[in-house]
């Protein structure tokens, strides 16, 4: 059962005082180049720096008394661990994140400061998993998985909703396809709030698990994919891969040199910071597609948490 | 005499429909860190990336109509090149940009973009001024200096009123001097509207001609100064000594070790491009200075025109 408007916009209102309304950007610059007429919406600046916190905190505001008080635990690695950090602490919940132990300092610290419990585990999905199963053995914890969650994916959808009140009526809408949760919320979106926009998943050409997985009808996991979009080497799971194959469009791949070009003009034209996976959505753009011309195409920019010793990459 | 508060009044809505209100980004993790509120008024997404369409706009629309048909003339290789130009295109009036050999390309490109034509001259600055005089010889245009010229001056106080409307009471305003162009506008605007609100050029050590002049009484030139904050190399003259003179709480030197860690902080935090000469502002809020505790401070981001290939700057 996908969920309808009064249950999405009721998520939405509930989220909401969490969370801030990320803008929409506009360029004439970039209008004129690609011929379309563009909306970034600019999840770079939600809380925590990603969408992911839509997510997360309906997760955490979907449980009952008696789940809080025995806290969440998930595991990632990046942008879901900062949120649901987050999320917790705004309603005082114990929050433990299973981070591998290669983890970036920067992206450690920032969990630290939110006041969550940090538990290394190995660097394999498998590792992570069992210290999960370990920690919610011993502590009855919930789960909040980072995409393959109903409660997740909902939350993400309110990003549709403001994108859709806040652009003119879209044609498209380009999304970043990772483990799928941000895709399944906004396809979702999209589906009750305005079907005739045709929602299109963005992923790596080197991590294109989604692609694979919608054209052969099963999903196939992919393993340690090498790409700079470092958001979207996860896999497609149970909950993310059907709500895919009913409500995506298409899904178009991109090569590392576009999303890196990509980053660079969203950074030159719009004087903001994406990071690389948040960039992956606009390098679509980049490849000139004949059906985006003279069209309304939102883009969603889903992140700006970058090392910037790392920039400018090559 | 000082432009009153009808004067400013009447140019911030005649350029009104030329330019972009940039919006007030604010941070509660910068200012926990800093024991301060912040008031990030983001110059960075004025039209052509930089506050200086404000000044170069008023200039034009200025001109008598005699003027607008023999065009105008500047010397600058960064911001106000582009500026002018677009504000000379806006008007339909040709542009002449006096611009060193030694020009960045994408600088280049950028007034080219707008359909200015380009002069280029020795690389020294009274090359350039020579290269001026003669092509005002030639064609009759209006000269229009980069800072140092009123029209531009009160151009930029509708920075200072906008920022006034949308941030809320500041005790201190902190502003880069260059030429001081931005910040005679700053100081007289706010001189009119929050009288209360104290002034603060900011400007690296390396580059203290105005810290020096004011000091002295007197304009001490620089000569070649070694800066990262390459907007900000240039001298204060006639018109901007005296207002600064006349309405500056004082002025904050910043080193480079600070202006490259303000940069990287508004990254980080704020997820937003400014360029090092943009970030010297908040480079003093860096040194944490006393009187600063408590309170609301407004922070100009001057502009975000960076070159990627020379980020991170070490």
């Amino acid at each position: 059962m996908i969920p309808g408007k009064s249950d999405l916009s009721l998520i939405a209102e509930h989220i909401k005082p969490y969370l801030k309304r990320t803008p929409i950007f506009t360029s004439k610059t970039l209008n004129n180049k690609f011929g379309t007429k563009l909306f970034f919406k600019c999840e770079n600046f939600q809380k925590t720096g990603a969408f992911k916190l839509r997510g997360a905190m309906n997760a955490v505001l979907s449980l009952s008394n008696d789940e809080k008080a025995r806290g969440v635990v998930t595991h990632s690695s990046g942008n879901f661990a900062q949120a649901l950090a987050y999320a917790s602490a705004c309603l005082g919940i114990k929050a433990t994140i299973v981070m591998p132990e290669n983890v970036i300092p920067s992206k450690r610290d920032a969990v630290l400061g939110y006041g969550a419990e940090i538990i290394y585990s190995g660097n394999k999905p498998e590792d992570r998993e069992n210290k999960c199963r370990e920690i919610i053995s011993e502590t009855g914890a919930a789960f909040i998985h980072p995409s393959n969650d109903i409660r997740v994916i909902t939350g993400h959808s309110s990003c549709a909703i403001e994108l859709i009140n806040d652009a003119e009526d879209l044609d498209f809408v380009l999304v970043p396809v990772g483990g799928g949760g941000l895709a399944s919320g906004i396809a979702i979106g999209f589906h009750n709030f305005s079907p005739n926009t045709k929602v299109i998943g963005v992923e790596p050409k080197n991590a294109d698990d989604a692609y694979r997985s919608l054209k052969e009808n099963r999903i196939i996991p992919q393993t340690n994919p090498d790409t700079i979009a470092d958001g979207l080497r996860t896999s497609l799971g149970d909950v993310t891969f059907p709500i895919l194959k009913g409500f995506l469009h298409e899904i178009i791949t991109v090569t590392e040199d576009e999303i890196i070009s990509s980053m660079r003009l969203i950074w030159e034209r719009l004087k903001i910071v994406a990071e690389p996976s948040g960039a992956v959505s606009f390098a679509a753009i980049l490849q000139n597609h004949k059906e985006f011309q003279s069209k309304n195409i939102g883009v969603i920019v889903s992140g700006g948490n970058i090392d910037v010793n790392k920039f400018p990459p090559t």
